[in-house]
């Protein structure tokens, strides 16, 4: 089986100018035409602060609920303008001009991610999806002609409706379908270095974790609580497919693939 | 050689809703995978009014020079926003809900259309570009794929940079590189039923224009004159592969295909 790498890269690379090119660079020689290696990507991104500016700009209110933005019709408006545009649209010239090719997509694009509006008992999130199934397919089609793919955090219903989705859930769901084709890892990059015994100390890096000593960790109260629902969601991806989930830095995009930085987590 | 429809359709139908929703239904039932023939299409949007209105609030000033937008860096974000991802998603979104697998792109996903910053002896219209070459091959894999691609019109330069760039000149060009592969119709769609005798009599419309009979009609003074560039251009790609161009109104778009509508521009 192939290898494939889908790659989650959120709000705090999106936000620096610098550090996105420079992660774009390192992202171009890994995954673009001048690699020797030349492995096969999809790279997921976040939202970061740009739409927030927007929003402010046209005059909608922005209202979070436990993190999640509240998206009504205008806060939809302006995620779909600046994450499937601005930001997607961004990233993909620069991984072009990085000779790089890459085609940047939404859930509605050839349906590749179909969601439905969030259902919950007491909270209306608005406009928010999620995710029911990836055409692995299309994303598959692409791959093989040497095209990264760029997935923004939008995807819809297949009614007619864009829906606001998580990217990180997004990165999982597409690893997971891809993985029925591809030996699939998943990397989500994150401020730290790892998966941290002491929050206070990067060094303190777990380098792999299982599931018995996940639960051992857990016991001992060694896993910063925070860290948790990212860890259960991981040990979800491993249980379903995915061959590998590597938490880290994404300045160290090529040393979390090769294994010398972040955590792993896998299934065995 | 199998048929392929390049369909443009401008802001007037871009900033109706129920417009656009009642073109995309007949798009969908045209080229969708309810549709008997099944056809293969190309359908490339404009702007409208909303990027200026998104422009205004975020307090970018906005300059036409030509009837042509200058394109500053703050204007160059808001039409990524707004044309790739407002209007190409919000399109795109529509035509899955209505069977027509779709996929929206701009010039810098897949490289589909490279373009390089206009040059000009007197004006600087900023990052606007013109085009220099259409990716037929991306274009013509979706394609096969019975997926109708949805152009926006943002295009790159290769190096990094996202380019304004008309949409007119994108349908035009991509009708003429695919024409290699299929035999291939480009539509304009327009406010007007056709080329008319009187403009200000919708039955005028003249049924078929080539070179000969577009001559004699210039001689006789019988075509307005702004509709003059819009001939020329249509002309030029007729004479570069593209079996027939037609000029008509959106709403009119089974019409347009079948011959009972519109201006058709042909080469012989």
């Amino acid at each position: 089986m192939e290898k494939l790498y889908v790659v989650k890269i959120g709000g705090n690379i999106i936000d620096d100018e610098a550090k996105l090119a420079s992660f774009l660079k390192n992202f171009s020689s890994i995954f673009g035409a001048s690699s020797s290696s030349r492995g096969r990507a999809i790279l997921v991104h976040g939202g970061g602060k740009l739409a927030t500016r927007v929003a402010e700009a046209m005059g909608i209110q922005q209202q979070m609920i436990d993190g999640r933005r509240v998206t009504d019709a205008g806060t939809l408006k302006v995620v779909t303008m600046v994450y499937a545009g601005f930001i997607n649209k961004s990233i993909v010239a620069q991984l072009q001009a990085r000779d790089c090719n890459a085609i940047g997509l939404t859930g509605a694009d050839g349906n590749v991610i179909q969601a439905h509006k969030r259902i919950h008992p007491t909270i209306d999130y608005g406009f928010v999806g999620d995710v029911d199934a990836v055409n692995a397919g299309l994303l598959n089609s692409l791959l093989q002609q040497n095209i990264a793919v760029v997935l923004a955090p939008i995807t819809h219903n297949n009614e007619g409706q864009l829906l606001n989705t998580n990217a990180d859930t997004i990165a999982q769901e597409t690893a997971k379908a891809m993985s029925a084709l591809y030996e699939t890892e998943l990397i989500y990059s994150f401020e730290k270095a790892g998966v941290l015994l002491d929050v206070d100390d990067e060094a303190s890096v777990i380098k792999e974790i299982n599931p018995s000593s996940y639960t051992k960790l857990k016991e001992e109260n060694r896993i910063f609580a925070g860290m948790i629902p990212k860890l259960d969601n991981a040990f979800q991806a491993v249980g379903s497919g995915v061959s590998k989930v590597i938490i880290g830095k994404a300045e160290q995009l090529q040393q979390l693939i090769d294994g010398s930085a972040g955590t792993a987590i896998i299934n065995q």
